[in-house]
């Protein structure tokens, strides 16, 4: 074939080890039974196959025994709120997706598809995964902006009877309430006794105020774009006016900065940058997560000059907090057990078997385990099968 | 765990092979890249997965060089006629369209997702599938009834840039004209000097009835329950209506039977059956295709009493009129050229290449090769993408 300068810029992109290694794409459907003959052929397809679907028809809980269904998650994006990048479109989402569906296979034996789709409209995606639902285990929604994501989900979870799991949100949160229930301990203080800002009303920040609030931390804050959220602030939308009225207890209405003042805790979800005054004002044994990825708010070096504990999103500093920690184990546990819901129980489970994986090794630099480290799924699968068995969700 | 009664009803359907093979499954996920540790972490995951998105973000067609999508295609139901089952619903549809993305990867390696809806209405379907579009390279529609199937299909072609092929229709006409081409070389005849009966108007019925009209065979009659289709008869469907317009050049009115004196092909996809007094009236050198699965229309061992060449769709008897013959390498071809659709010509091309197989060890028993002949594929493959570029449909 002719060079044509288009796939001359493929061999020019093709030197950067990201785009080598996504050629071709990074999964692959495979058949776990053999296909030799005839007599194979038979059996998985015409006619042997007929005598399976004939049971499903009679008796539906069959499909989760002889299809694939029953391991195998959904990973659906609009494609309008990807990583730092934003509204994207879902084919340019795609290698995300993809990712996603490579990390629940190798840490939690997950089978997952990614499914990006071209419409961004809270009924259209509503309609659309509820009708995919027959083919598929669970939901894993993806970067999905905020506010449609918190609805889309809500009403997803109330029509499905499969784990319905909005990553951005709940995985994020479960790895910080780990990290942080570890960083309170090495201070030896309880969440009771932090007072946290949050910086961020998105999809994460909402949801990781939700779980400290549930496992009950002293006081929280949050902040978007345009200062502190409290009660009267002009112009919010349901999901922060909701925010204004279970935190803030103190009244902040300035800056994120002027709320960090004699703060314990600062958790940046925001991809805004924080100032080093601010952090110098927080309480002593200060804990700081700076989670915006690629670029956290803070740099560790800087933070570590105020803060006894620096998290980030990164793989090159101490202290990953890493959704991947979180959803592999999260859905095995749910498949395991076919949970109908993942319920607020089984998060908190969830980030208390991450966090009780690091144990007695806990540091500055340890609060939460590395992606890597070979107990995280399974700790995190055990505690979310069990908690769904006691919550009444698991149908075995 | 204690043996529950479903448990029990488990061990004992898995005493049947079938069910034994089915269990948990048929498919798996698999990542095609390794990761072993943070380095292939960061390339396969964030951060250097941004890159890839955002070339994609700026230049589309990059998605087909570094996502999966253009190697993934979709197998579409809705349930509601599932092999001879009929409308059996999603669930219990899973199993085939699972074993059919089975197939995909073992004939064509091409990577196929089995997606079975939960919605029946035209509109619904043909929305679903349009908002599904940007996660797969390819849709293969399975096992929808007719007429719907014509209008979905119809639909979807003319909104989307991919491949769309209705296997039930043109998987079965492909194979049905590569044998029938080989059956009328075996007898020194051309489909010009044929006259067939097509006993079935459902979706292959139809689509080897247009088949055989643009590959110019001599005259095709058509029936359905109700006796043979013709013009002016009362209550046809739309699509029944354009079939009395171009097919029945002799004006039969009355029984299949009846249609069948003197003819020289009957092909039965109509799950009905076929009494030896109207085989006996066929012409000499009658060739018989009695398709319907898992029952064919007559018996080869009585249908050979009467005719020189019998194929069924069955394994266990000569020429199997199988489509696994024609979707694996219909699709690896369309692919490989990244096809925005499948033309007409491609499916003769298909076919051609088919048939072109048997090549000098054409017999009665064997106008057709067999599924697990290693020359089908590559054949097919090659025709179909040389046709496409032929056609202007390739885009590389």
């Amino acid at each position: 074939m002719a060079v044509t300068p288009f796939s001359a810029s493929l061999e020019t992109l093709d030197l950067d080890p990201a785009f080598a290694m996504h050629r071709g794409g990074k999964l692959e459907v495979r058949s776990t039974i053999p296909v030799r003959d005839a007599a194979d052929l038979s059996l998985a397809y015409t006619p042997g196959v007929a005598k399976v679907c004939t049971a499903i028809a009679d008796q539906h809980e069959l499909a989760a025994e002889y299809t694939w269904v029953s391991n195998v998650v959904a990973v659906v994006s609009d494609g309008t709120a990807v990583l730092g990048l934003g509204d994207i479109g879902p084919s340019a989402a795609m290698p995300v997706m993809e990712g996603k569906a490579l990390l629940f296979k190798e840490f939690g034996n997950v089978d997952a598809v990614p499914i990006c789709l071209d419409c961004t409209d809270v009924d259209a995606l509503v309609e659309t995964v509820t009708r995919l639902a027959p083919s598929f285990g669970g939901v894993n929604l993806e970067d999905i902006s905020a506010p449609r994501c918190f609805e889309v989900e809500d009403r997803l979870r109330a029509v499905l009877d499969i784990p319905v799991f909005h990553d951005d949100q709940h995985g994020t949160a479960i790895v910080v309430l780990a990290a942080l229930r570890n960083a309170a301990r090495l201070t030896g203080r309880s969440l009771g006794d932090l007072r946290a800002v949050v910086a961020g009303a998105g999809a994460s920040g909402v949801a990781v105020t939700r779980i400290l609030l549930g496992a009950g931390i002293g006081d929280i804050a949050v902040s978007d774009s345009k200062g502190m959220i409290y009660q009267g602030r002009e112009g919010l939308n349901s999901y922060k006016e909701a925010l204004a009225r279970d935190t803030n207890r103190a009244g902040h209405t300035g800056s994120t900065e002027e709320a960090l003042a004699g703060a314990d805790v600062f958790i940046g979800l925001s991809g805004s940058t924080l100032a080093e005054d601010a952090l110098a004002a927080m309480a002593d044994d200060a804990i700081v997560f700076a989670l915006s990825n690629p670029t956290p708010e803070v740099l560790p070096e800087v933070a570590r000059r105020h803060a006894r504990v620096v998290a980030t999103g990164r793989s090159d500093f101490p202290n990953q907090i890493n959704n991947v920690l979180a959803f592999p184990g999260v859905f095995r546990g749910a498949l395991d057990v076919r949970a109908t819901t993942i319920t607020e129980n089984m998060k908190v489970a969830a980030a208390d078997a991450l966090a009780t994986v690091v144990a007695e090794e806990l540091s500055e630099d340890y609060v939460i385990p590395s992606p890597f480290d070979a107990r995280v799924a399974p700790a995190v699968t055990r505690a979310v099968a069990d908690q769904a068995r006691l919550d009444g969700v698991a149908r075995r």
